[in-house]
């Protein structure tokens, strides 16, 4: 049974492209990033720079071409099952000119995965007069969460949130942030995430003020704000969530930096229903903290969209008019930043519902001071 | 001293590379890529959907246009020093249009890094008459490295193969192909890497038959074969290396394909000088394997080149007729794969030198039983 409903959801995935396909009267769709493989035909691998594409013609069945070692994989993992492979001394062009359907005019493909290199050897083989983006239904497909999207991000969360809650219990003053990171994606591994979704960023002291900044071989001291941000992929979906943490006694200037940055995470996750807009939840953090006066040392977006991706749709800014969905995962992430002092951020990831929001970070907000 | 032979590495990467924009009379050269940014400043950050382009003018300085919040770090580690940065709000080409040279007609970009949609949206704002492809004098220059890259790159399999060995220790039957790599990864972290290099593959069995497998919950039994295929990333640079282990005692069938794979290794290597062909070392290996009787059960290329990227030039297949240069390095790993049976591949990681091969992989590759 589930092993239908799962089929259910890829043949509802590749329709809803078919659809947009029409609209557009395109000849083909040709789906070339691994991420869009895996939500379209449920078959995941990394082809490095191999080419791997999924076919969906405006007649006929789809097509998967992918590099002759993934066949295997390929075809045990994929909805999709007819199957084309190229080795390494094939031009893959070639076979997905096969593939393609005859007289082909009008071409989808992934804009912003394709690179230019490819385009212009895509463009020298198949011949096609007009390529068009089809990230736009992607997207918009992908915005709104299914029932088992929500399950696999929570499963998501919840991994990562219980790596936390381990590596806590072992952070001491005079680790080093790389060694709290090895402890820390150690517990994701063990717990079951396939590892880290982005770059584990644990930094200490003034570090924290770096909001891209590098764990490295600053030690904890008494004193410092210690921030983790960090999350998981498991299942194709990831987690991100933000938290700074005391160690030991920290300065009033710090906790009340502390105390600002939760209020507008707080002020702006009561914000979220459908039908109000990402501008406004910006602007309610954004508010909070200039009333404090630390306006200029939040410099960044409050958030973005959250799934198969770290960043994706919807972008949570200032200048985004655009309006909240039931189904929308996104993240809200304030922050203030004192060069060379220290910072915080408080990042939870959330889903908005029919009435409101349901919050799927549950680790805690508290000012909480380890050691 | 390290300080000032460094900045002069960069130095002449981009005096190599304006070479290049004089004999092509480009206007200006743009970087995007986060490595070749690191290659050419010194400071590395992946800026995600963000903007971030080093721009080199045919005349005057270079500059570099980063996120609004990375300013700080770039500023740290840039050799280039003329910092602009962009803000999640501001359309980021309007200011890459200010930094660069006024009427521009032919600009450098790398067309295997930018995608469609960032060359049309680059296109609309900067409007040059064409674009002009940078990647060959990157892979050139990259193609050989420095005795600073060659350091690198030791450094990064020392650490692979220390955490191989730890691993190692820990190994017994019953532990699934996830805990080890559980394991694995710490040790990467714990010795100082800043983590895999790509997906550790840790396979057990008859999944090692899978060249492109994912390590899961299958546990590691008698009679197994268990490989590994994984690297780390430090530095900036990359090591790849894979070693089959037989665990307690292996069929008479195993133990052949190891053997044969281990010959169709020893024997491309000990072709490995300045002046003979990849092809050549291909073939040498195949040749191997194929008057075993094993020839369609190794079905990818012998090897690909290391350095910044797990995957780069040269590419080691059978219709590569480049000639071997002293400062290149690259991988060399045959392998067999039995369907449902199981798989072995050997990989070392090699320099080319004047008058011969450095062997960088130093890990044991005589038939090994753990346990």
């Amino acid at each position: 049974m589930r092993e239908s409903r799962v089929k259910k959801l890829f043949q509802e995935r590749i329709s809803k492209l078919h659809t947009f396909l029409t609209e557009q009267e395109l000849n083909a769709v040709l789906i070339t990033s691994p991420k869009h493989v895996y939500y379209l035909t449920g078959f995941f691998t990394d082809p490095h720079e191999r080419f791997m594409g999924l076919v969906i013609p405006a007649e006929g069945k789809p097509a998967l071409i992918v590099p002759a070692l993934d066949r295997e994989a390929a075809a045990e993992a994929s909805f999709v099952q007819d199957i084309h492979t190229h080795t390494d001394i094939q031009n893959p062009y070639e076979i997905l000119k096969q593939v393609l359907p005859a007289n082909l005019t009008k071409l989808g493909i992934e804009k912003s995965h394709m690179t230019v290199e490819r385009y212009e050897a895509l463009g020298q083989v198949v011949l096609a007069s007009s390529y068009v983006d089809v990230e736009e239904p992607l997207r918009e497909m992908r915005l709104i969460k299914s029932a088992d999207e929500v399950d696999r991000l929570k499963h998501a969360v919840q991994l990562v949130e219980d790596s936390l809650r381990e590596t806590l219990k072992k952070v001491k003053t005079g680790m080093t942030e790389t060694e709290i990171v090895a402890e820390l994606e150690f517990q994701m591994k063990r717990l079951g995430a396939e590892g880290p979704s982005f770059t584990s960023m644990v930094l200490a002291g003034e570090k924290s003020a770096l909001p891209h900044g590098k764990p490295g071989t600053r030690q904890v001291q008494e004193g410092d704000l210690l921030l983790f941000d960090i999350g998981v992929a498991a299942n194709g979906y990831v987690s991100d969530i933000t938290r700074t943490f005391a160690v030991g006694e920290i300065s009033t200037q710090l906790q009340e930096i502390y105390e600002t940055v939760l209020a507008a995470n707080e002020a702006a996750i009561a914000e979220i229903r459908p039908g109000v807009t990402f501008a406004h939840l910006d602007k309610t953090a954004r508010d909070v903290i200039a009333a404090k006066g630390y306006g200029e040392y939040f410099m960044h977006r409050l958030g973005h969209g959250l799934g198969m991706d770290v960043h994706e749709y919807p972008s949570v800014h200032s200048q985004n008019q655009e309006v909240l969905r039931s189904g929308m995962v996104f993240t809200i992430e304030p922050g203030i930043y004192l060069p060379g002092i220290g910072g915080v951020r408080i990042e939870d990831d959330v889903l908005v519902t029919e009435t409101g929001v349901e919050i799927l970070t549950q680790f805690p907000k508290k000012l909480t001071s380890i050691n």
